[in-house]
């Protein structure tokens, strides 16, 4: 269970993961729309025939892959209900539909994500599925490392990458209230791209940070100001 | 992610685009009902069979061409969460139902546009899908350029188009409790073909600038005045 | 877009336009269940294909006809945005499901009406689609004009149409309060057609104009004597 | 428009008029979950193929019958708003699915029924379907009536008819926020039918008339006295 | 229409009866999401073809069985609504779907049980539907028939029988606000089962009286005491 | 009925009365979409026609296997109805759509569990649906049982392990207000299988035991304090 906020880098650690154990992995963004079938798998019409197409975790199971539910509290409760067998000591999968009952390799992991600033009482993850899990906590890196991730990521210099990390922590430090979210990695990474492409710090800072923060004219005019401070030109 | 109010000239906008950069444009206007498969396809009967058949995401990727979601917003949270794979470093598109994944060539680009001013607590755009965008801030064009755009698009002459443009300012600096929305670009445009079919100035103004703005009797009578001070006859 | 109170005749006019312009008219009577589906098109199940029919809106963009979308802001808000690009300057109807794209002739016209009076926060026309229309309000006609129609429709002589007309206008200036909503013309005339084939008058506007207004007891009584002021026998 | 409370007669009287005029007679018990098309028709699939299949309706329009929508405000808002270019001039019938557009003989006749008791502001008929009809209102019938509709419908004597009038009359009487609803004259015939079948008078009443009319212990035994004071044996 | 408690003997008059008088008996245990078409009926695939299948009061209707629906209020309105016709003076069952319309032979019966303690706002049964029924009402047997029945069920000897219908009664006395339900006789017998299997009469009592009735730690201890006072070992 | 909180081993009891009765189990993670339908079985396509598939309670029926459904409160109520029947004296599963009736065999058994903390007013048995089972309640094992659960399920020693205990009972006494639920045995064990795999109990006890409980920083610090008191390293 990797918790932490957008684009402070949880998918890339399952890629990884991933390469490094040299397992395939399987990833299902979820979404409010994704069903238990979605996940498990459903009959399919096939020369007049019903026939069953595994879904992505039961495909995950069958080859021992990493299954990776990404935002899972964005899915309903069912999907993560069904991975509860799954996700304890029995390590099997129901596929009541098939009337079928999978045991998980070893190698199988289930890895699920999600942003606790998003989880509210309606969307949150139930207590028995979280005590299934090992929790691990993500925050944006520490400075001079992400600085180091935007100049591998954009190829910009080394003090340009160091302002853009010094503003982000400026945006960072904003009362809560200010702003529904802070700037990720994510973010630092796609402004030192749109500058390594000869766009002004500045101007980089203004689309591929700013405006995806918020659409509040007064807000965006005071975070101009703080990018002024912080970028030269 | 353009931003801008309805009528501005975002569709318009990528329109160019696309045609300057010689790529195909695969426009899907978004609404309520809009699912994920809607996007990125689903199985359809043929032959006895269930045949898969690209939604129009899918079709853009295929394609590398310039996938547009018209008022995002209005779309459910689902489709825009099927996209976060597209939208990030992966570029990739994860077709579950499918079992399949494509990787999207360097020409595809995503674009999505929305009236900020539509957005409400049940719908907006999340910050994982925002962070995933470079924001572009649209509004209406400055007075000349908009009368230029005016006598272009209806082959009015220049002083009538200058009057539909200070009547829409007018109109446009009104207390936002007044009205929902101000009237457009696009507004101005439709009243200067009425125009230049014939109908005056101020009925043109009346039937395609005032009675799209609101069906409120009292508010209808005060907009027609505005009329009368900046439109002769 | 045509505004007006149910029963003052916008469906006539756009039967009327239809004959004058020797054009075919399809209309489509909007309701909550009415999907974008229902208006573009669907695939059928067809010797075991699955085979697109075209729905009404589509019939209309290809036979460049009248396409009527009878009181539309009973539909959803998904069916008024999939004809965006058809009531703009793109003039074209995006079949997703289908991947074709239809450009309209310029026969075609896309007529919409609504009653203002029903519209509620939940259920109205979004401004980015009334801001793609041309508004004209229709109200009952002037008293001359309504007797003469009433006259037309039933058969009956001129000074009983007048009084029917009289009594109309008299209940029309009841305080909004008392009720939901005023007679129409068509109340008018089903009153008087009840009169022509020999009920007595005030039977007849006790059927045809009070019992449709409402159900309360009290009311209806208060609207009797309304009834027998202004009509003698 | 029939309106009346439930029990006093309405389908009774609409099947009495379909055998006066020798008229074929379709009835459609109207529901919250009846859609349009379980109306109109929808396509079925025969022999691998989707077939058109009429709905009441529907068949009622091709045949010339009368259709009557039993109860219509259950159904919702979309049912009714499809039968309106049958209720008004048109007297037409849009197929959207199946692209036909039936015009309805002269023979043909829309009755709909409901109880203005059950009316909310959730359900309630649209003005713009009631304006397309004439109202008839149902009341129970006046004593002596009732009384010799009990006796000739369950075969008791005169007295006992009277008293179970009386009766009837006086459980009407109470005050409205006592019971949701009063006895009809279908109960007072289903309890004079207990009586001759042997049931005394005061236990046919508790069954037939009290039990059905609330659950509250406390009302229960008020009325049984009631009862007492109107049925001797 | 049978009221009473859950696990009073509804059920078991209705299968009583239903020897007693020869007939077959269909139930159907109702729900939230029992459909008309449940009841009723739906179409079938069968060798490509659609074909119709008779729902249970379909069947009832046609073999002149007696149709038991087990806690109606559960199901929606819609479903009763569909067995108006089949429970007034028409005694027939409309087929819409079909366009067929069965006529009930005399032996069909139409049973509804339900616990007016169940009933709320959101379910109730309507008055329409309830002015079609004669109502019985039942409760929990008296003292000795009570002991008796749960002597014959579950085999224990008459003290002890005596002795859990004391403890019952001294429940069933406590505040209706302390319990949403009192244990019925179902659960005195089940509790005399586990006591004729060797279990001592507290610990049965415990987990077959007491459990079921509620979670609340504090009132389960409370209810212990009561056993206690009641049950000697 | 087994009562008890996430992860106090209701459904490890389960597998062992299954495998001690030599019985085959049947286990249903009950979640918020699973139908009726789920649980009985469906109509599948297969060659062209509509074949009935079994539901996991009707193959248990058949089968006289024990039927387990985990979490039961976490259906909705229409499931739990359906097994209505087979959880009082009748032990039949009505198969509606297939008009078949099983009789279940005494071998049948019917588990359900379900956890008293999470029932809301929304989400809650029915009472008739509780009356028809017996009541087992399950907490956490006491100390020394506790401890012995986690060597045998981890290997670690003696001492680390009642320090894990002592841990988690210390954590058990916090106010209910600070957290949604408490460490259960599971996470007990998988910390100790984090410290058998080489991490120092104070780790383990983060991500496995301190993480899944909640997000708040503020009281995974308080938390982390209470670890540090009683793991030494």
């Amino acid at each position: 269970m990797l918790k932490g906020p957008t684009g402070c880098g949880k998918t890339r650690f399952v890629e990884h993961m991933a390469s490094r154990l040299g397992l395939p992995l399987i990833t299902v963004p979820c979404h409010e729309d994704i069903t238990a079938a979605d996940l498990v798998g459903r009959y399919l019409l096939q020369g007049g025939d019903t026939v069953w197409v595994d879904g992505p975790v039961t495909r995950a199971v069958r080859s021992g892959a990493i299954c990776y539910l990404d935002e899972v509290v964005e899915a309903r409760a069912d999907s993560t209900v069904v991975i509860h067998p799954l996700a304890d000591h029995r390590r099997e999968l129901n596929l009541e539909r098939l009337g079928e009952r999978l045991v998980a390799p070893d190698s199988f992991m289930l890895v699920v994500s999600y942003n606790p600033g998003y989880q509210s009482v309606l969307k949150d993850l139930k207590q028995s599925t979280r005590q299934r899990m090992i929790g691990i906590e993500f925050d944006y890196p520490a400075g001079a490392i992400e600085a180091s991730i935007v100049m591998t990521e954009s190829g910009i210099d080394e003090p340009r990458a160091r302002d853009l990390v010094k503003l982000a922590h400026a945006i960072r430090r904003l009362d809560k209230g200010t702003l529904p979210e802070v700037c990720s990695t994510r973010t630092l990474v796609s402004t030192a791209r749109m500058m390594s492409e000869g766009l002004s710090a500045r101007a980089a800072a203004r689309v591929a940070m700013l405006q995806p923060l918020c659409d509040d004219a007064e807000i965006l005019h005071g975070l101009c100001e703080v990018v002024h401070t912080y970028l030269s030109e």
